[in-house]
């Protein structure tokens, strides 16, 4: 089993915010997202900023695209991004399309689907996938448990690396002991803190705490 | 039966070239809407650009939200846009949090939604889907045809305005004669024309000879 990676995500409405929050804490985690919500309102320029303030550092694009793969894959490349999102029900043409222009492209997981579909998935040669706890599903009261971490096992076994992520805090981690997440995300768990630098430390240690 | 309307999606890579096309068939069309991947490339400037230009002109955020539903529409609504996208596999309280923020919510269908699921959109209170010949289906070789008409049909008597899009060119509108369509979406089809303004005129004279 490894150590799980930590990834922030900056979900921030601007960019300067986003910016300042990663320069401070982009060293200690290990993989850097350009969130949605970032996506949409800086564009491309959001992941310029990133790669050219970590040339050494994993950076993903979230852009959870559902159409039009291999221009939008093509467009995070060039910008920088490794690897970028797609939405679970975007169709396999546009999963592979995406996939010949980044480095790797994961599926993101929302709504109905099925384990029929992530075979499809693994069978096109994607083998990331995001298990998510929906923001506004955490909003509606929902919070991680058993169906989830069934869930997130059964992909594992399948062969899919795995990133966790939605209403995760230091103390949320445990929960995971013993299961081969391939890397947990956060962002205002970290963004938010009253000291970010502090917070990413305590991520760290805690995974290594419990993985390493 | 009304009179569907034309919206253009401005699905280009770059800002400078969208609104370079848009400013010539602007007032012409109905609905203008931002494509994703311009959305993405360009972040909020290019609704912010398309608002400007024309200030009495629907404006759609194509943003395909799979979550985060609230602070997305927010941004969107801020930058000027009248309505935004949910992609279908988002959950009920994103849709419902977006909804809460733009004056209207369209879904975009794209792989195994159900009529069950359709449903519950409009239980939700979202009325607007967006039926779609995906881009990359497209190129794979799939096409319109009565299995598409089928689900549009059914769509529009369950209670929803229906948008199609996907690959429409002049002489595809006549296959949707005798139903009441909503919205006829097109990007390249005009702007890729060689004359985007007569490309724009023959749409709307197509839609009127039809449904006029």
């Amino acid at each position: 089993m490894g150590i799980p990676n930590l990834q922030i995500a900056l979900d921030h409405s601007d960019l300067p915010s986003a910016v300042a929050d990663i320069a401070k804490v982009g060293e200690i985690v290990d993989i850097l997202e350009v969130g949605t919500i970032l996506c949409l309102q800086a564009g491309e320029e959001a992941i310029r900023c990133v790669r050219a303030l970590f040339p050494n550092k994993k950076v993903v694009a979230d852009t959870k695209c559902a159409d039009a793969g291999g221009t939008v894959a093509k467009n995070c490349a060039d910008a920088g991004a490794d690897w970028m999102t797609v939405i679970c029900c975007a169709t396999i043409p546009t999963m592979k399309a995406a996939a010949k222009e980044v480095e790797e492209v994961q599926v993101e997981l929302y709504g109905d689907w099925t384990y029929e579909q992530a075979q499809q998935w693994l069978d096109a040669g994607i083998s990331q996938a995001i298990y998510h706890q929906s923001r506004d599903a955490l909003f509606a009261g929902e919070t991680w448990g058993e169906k989830d971490l069934n869930r997130v096992k059964k992909l594992i076994e399948m062969g899919f690396r795995v990133s966790v992520t939605g209403g995760l805090d230091v103390d949320t981690l445990k929960l995971f002991a013993g299961v081969d997440v391939y890397t947990f995300i956060t962002g205002r768990g970290i963004t938010a803190a009253e000291d970010p630098v502090v917070a990413a430390q305590a991520f760290k240690a805690e995974i290594q705490r419990i993985w390493g």
